[in-house]
C-alpha cells in the first residue's frame, strides 16, 4: 500500500518537475492553437548556453578527478553508452513504422545520461549508507558524449546511405556502393558532426572546462541560467512535439515498449560493466549501482538540445516524449533494483 | 515640515527606482535622437520570461494559500479589479480626445496591482504592529488578471464594434448589428485573447505554478531575471513612449486627472469590498487596508508587458506614463489614509 | 627560479581565464571551420547589457565617492586616458601597414582600464600593507570613458577626413578643406558618437547610476550576467578575429611591440600624474601606484563591446588580440615595478 502510494507520488512528482511540466505546457498551448512563439535567434542562444554549460561542467569534473582511478570506469561508461545506442539501432530503429532518424535520436537519448536521475541514485545510496567513489560525477560526460556522438554519426550515415541508395536503384548496388565509399562517408560525417553547431559548442565547453579555469563564470552564469533556459527550451520542444504528433501516433506502441524495456536492459548492461570494473580495479559496489543508474537513465537535459541541433529532421515528440515521459520515471523506479542486485552480487 | 520633506523624499525615491529611471532614460535617449535599439526577438523573449514569472508566482502563491479562507477575499479582489476597469471605461475611455484603446489600457493598468506598492503597504502595517492574513499575497493575481482580461476584452470588443460600424453607416444599424452578433464577437474575442501570446504565457505560468513544482527554477531563474529584464523593457517602452508623445499632449490633462483621482476612488472601492468581507467572514482590518492598497495601486510590473503584447495599438506613453508616473506615487502616498479609515470604521 | 615559475604561472593563469579562453576557443572553432554562430539580435542584446552594466557601475561608484577629494585624481585619470590615446594615435596608428582605424581602436583599449588588473593591484597593495584611498574604484570610469571617447572620436574624424580627401584629389586641397570644415566635422562626429548605440547605452547607465538608485537591479541582474555574457561576446569576437587574421599577419610585429612597450610607457604616464596629485593634494602613495596600474592596464571588459559597436570597421583580431593577449599580462607583471618606484619616489 505504502509502496503503491510511493510509486504514484514519484510519478506525479516527475510530471510536476519543470522539465516535464513545461514540455506538457507547450503541447497544451499548441493543442489550443496559442499564438505564442519563441523567436529563432532566442532558441539558438538558449541552445548555445545550455551546450556550453554541459561541456564546461564535464570538462571541470574531468579535470578535478583522479585520472588514473577514473580511467577504467570511464572507458566502461563510454562503452556502455555506445552499446546502448548500437542496441537501439538494431531494435527500435529497425522497427517497422519507426523512422530511422527518430529511432536513432531516441536511442541516443537513452544512451545519454540524466543528471537528475543520477542525483536521485546518489541520494538513495547516501540514505542507505552505501559508499561510492567521489569521481562518479566525472563519468557522466564519457557515457553521455559517447552515446550522443554515436547516435548522431549512425543517424547521419544512415541518411547519407539512403541518399546514395535512391539514385542507385537496387539493393545489391546500394550495398556495394556503401562498401566502396564507406570510409569517405564516415570521414565526411565525422567532420560534419564535429563542425555542427551543437558538437562544436559541447567540445568548446569541454576544452575550456578542461584546460581553462572557468569555475567562476560557470557558477555565476552558466549554472544558474541552466534550468531556466531549459524550461523555455522544453516549452519550445513541447509546442513542436504537438505540431508533429500526428506522425508519431502510428508508431507509438514501439516507443512505449522501448521506453519501458530500454531502461531495464540498459541498466543491466551498465551493471555488468560496473561488475567487470569491480573485479578488475576494485570499483565499489556503490559505484556499480550508479553506473547502472546512469545507463538506465535517459537524458532529459544535455541530450535534447544536442539532438535538436544535430538532427533537426528527427521528431522531438518521439525522442523527448519517450525519454522524458516514459524512460525517466522507469529509470528512477528501477534504482532499488540495482541496489538489491549489487547486494546479491557483491555484498554491500 | 517633516511631512512635506517625507512626501518629497518619497516622490524622488519613486523616480529613482529602476522601473521609472529606465523609462525616463528611454524617453531622454529617444528625445536626443539616439540610435540605440533593442531587437524585436529580444523584446519578445523578455516579455515571455516576464509573463511566465508573473504567472508562476501567482500559481505558486495560490497553491500555497488556504483555499477556503481565501475564497471570499479572492472573489472580492477579482470583482474590485473588474469594477475599476468598468469605471475607467465609463469615464476616462469616454473622455473627448482620449482614444478608447489608450483609455482602456490605462484603466486596465489601474485595475491591475503593483507588487511594490503592496509591499510598501505591508511594511507600513508591520511598522504599526497591525496584523493581516498570511494569504494576502495570493489575492494579487485575482485582482490583477481579472482587471487585465476585462480591459483587453473591452478594448478588443470596442475595436471590433468600430470595425463593424464603419461599413454599416448609420448609428441605428450599428447598434442592431452589435446586438445581433454580440455573442459571436464576445466568444471570438475571448478565444483570441486566450490564444494571444501574452495571455497564453500568463496562463501557462499560472497552470505550471498551480499544478507543478517550479519553485526551484522560479527562485533560480525567473525571480532573479525579473527586475533586470523589466529594466530593459522599461527602456524599450520609454523610447516608444517618446516617439508617440505628440499624440498624447492634446489629452494630457485627462490622464493627469485620472492618475490623481483614480487611485483614491479605486482605493475606496477596495476598502468597501474589504469591509464587506470583514462583516461576512471576519477578514482582518489589516487585510481590509491591504485590499484598498491593492485597488489603489496601478501595475508597473505585470501590466505593461501584458498590455504591450495584447493591445499593441495602445500608446505606452499614455498608460505607462499615467500609471508609473502619477498613479503609483499617489497610491503610495494614500496608504496612511486607508490605515486611518480602517481605524475609524473597524478599530485596529 | 621562484620568480620565473611565478611569471610563467601568471601567464598561464591569464590564458586560462574565461575572457581569454573563450576568445582563443572562438578562434580555434573558426580555424576548424565550425558552423557555430551567434545570431545578431543576441549579439546586440549582449552588448546592450554589458554597456549598461559598465555605465551603472561607474555611476554608482562616482555617486558614492567623496566628490571633492575625488576631483583632482579624477581629472588626472581622465587626462592620462586622453594622453595614452593621443600617444597611440601618433605612434601605433601612424605605423606603416597599420590601418588607422585598427590602430586607434587598439590605442583606445590601451587607454581604457581593466577592472581585473586594477583588482590585482589592490590585492598586491593589501598584501604589502600599503594604504590607498577608498574612492579609487570611482576613478575607473574617468580614465576609461575619456580614453574610449577620444579614440572613437579620432578614428571617426580620420575616417571622415579620408572620405573628404578622396574626391578632393591633391594633398593641399585636403588640408584646406579639413581646416575649413573642421569645426563642423568635430561637432557632427561628437553628435554621432553620443547618438551611437554604444555611447548611448554607456551614458544612460552612467546617468541612471548617478541619479537613480539601481543598486538592487545592478546586484541581482547586471553584475551576475556580466561575466557570462562577456564570455559569449569573447567567443563571437574570437570567431571574427580569426576570420580577419589574414590582414593582421602583415603588421603583427608593430602590435607586438606596442603591446609590450605600451603598458610600461602608459604606466609611467599614470605614475607621473599620480605623483603630481600627491604633491598637489596629498594623494597617497598607494593611490599613485593604482593610478599607474590603471594606466598600464588595457581594457578587456568595457572596451571591446564599446569599440565593437562604435567602430565596426576595426579588426578585433588587432585590438583584442594585442590588448588581451599581450597588454594585460605585461600590465599585471609590471605592478611590482610601480610599487618599487613609489617606494623610491615617495616612500611607503
Amino acid at each position: 500500500m505504502d509502496m503503491l502510494f510511493e510509486i504514484t507520488a514519484t510519478l506525479v512528482a516527475q510530471l510536476q518537475k519543470p522539465t516535464l511540466a513545461f514540455l506538457i505546457g507547450g503541447m497544451v498551448l499548441a493543442a489550443m492553437g496559442s499564438k505564442l512563439e519563441v523567436p529563432t535567434p532566442v532558441y539558438k542562444f538558449i541552445v548555445l548556453v545550455l551546450l556550453l554549460k554541459v561541456g564546461l561542467g564535464a570538462g571541470i569534473s574531468v579535470r578535478e578527478a583522479d585520472l588514473i582511478a577514473l580511467a577504467v570506469p570511464a572507458i566502461a561508461a563510454a562503452l556502455v553508452g555506445v552499446a546502448i545506442v548500437l542496441l537501439g539501432s538494431r531494435t527500435l530503429a529497425r522497427t517497422r513504422g519507426v523512422s530511422r532518424m527518430d529511432g536513432m535520436a531516441t536511442a541516443g537519448l537513452f544512451g545519454a545520461v540524466s543528471a537528475s536521475t543520477l542525483a536521485a541514485g546518489m541520494v538513495m545510496l547516501d540514505a542507505e549508507g552505501i559508499a561510492y567513489e567521489g569521481f562518479i560525477g566525472a563519468l557522466y560526460p564519457f557515457m553521455d558524449i559517447a552515446a550522443l556522438v554515436t547516435a548522431i554519426l549512425l543517424a547521419r550515415m544512415g541518411a547519407a546511405r539512403a541518399a546514395v541508395a535512391i539514385p542507385a536503384g537496387g539493393g545489391v548496388a546500394t550495398v556495394s556502393m556503401g562498401g566502396a565509399n564507406g570510409d569517405g562517408i564516415v570521414r565526411e560525417i565525422l567532420t560534419d558532426t564535429l563542425k555542427s553547431p551543437a558538437i562544436s559548442a559541447l567540445l568548446l565547453g569541454l576544452a575550456i572546462g578542461l584546460l581553462g579555469r572557468p569555475e567562476q563564470v560557470y557558477a555565476s552564469f552558466y549554472e544558474p541560467l541552466f534550468r531556466g533556459l531549459l524550461s523555455i527550451l522544453m516549452l519550445i520542444m513541447g509546442m513542436e512535439a504537438w505540431a508533429r504528433l500526428g506522425e508519431m501516433r502510428k508508431v507509438a506502441h514501439a516507443y512505449v515498449f522501448y521506453g519501458i524495456a530500454g531502461p531495464l536492459a540498459h541498466g543491466a548492461l551498465g551493471f555488468g560493466a560496473g561488475l567487470a570494473a569491480h573485479y578488475l580495479t576494485g570499483f565499489s559496489a556503490g559505484g556499480v549501482v550508479l553506473l547502472a543508474v546512469m545507463a538506465a537513465s535517459s537524458s532529459d537535459i544535455s541530450g535534447p538540445p544536442t539532438l535538436r541541433a544535430a538532427l533537426p529532421e528527427a521528431n522531438p515528440s518521439a525522442y523527448v516524449g519517450t525519454s522524458t515521459g516514459i524512460g525517466t520515471p522507469v529509470a528512477i523506479l528501477s534504482i532499488p533494483l540495482w541496489i538489491a542486485l549489487a547486494d546479491w552480487a557483491i555484498g554491500i
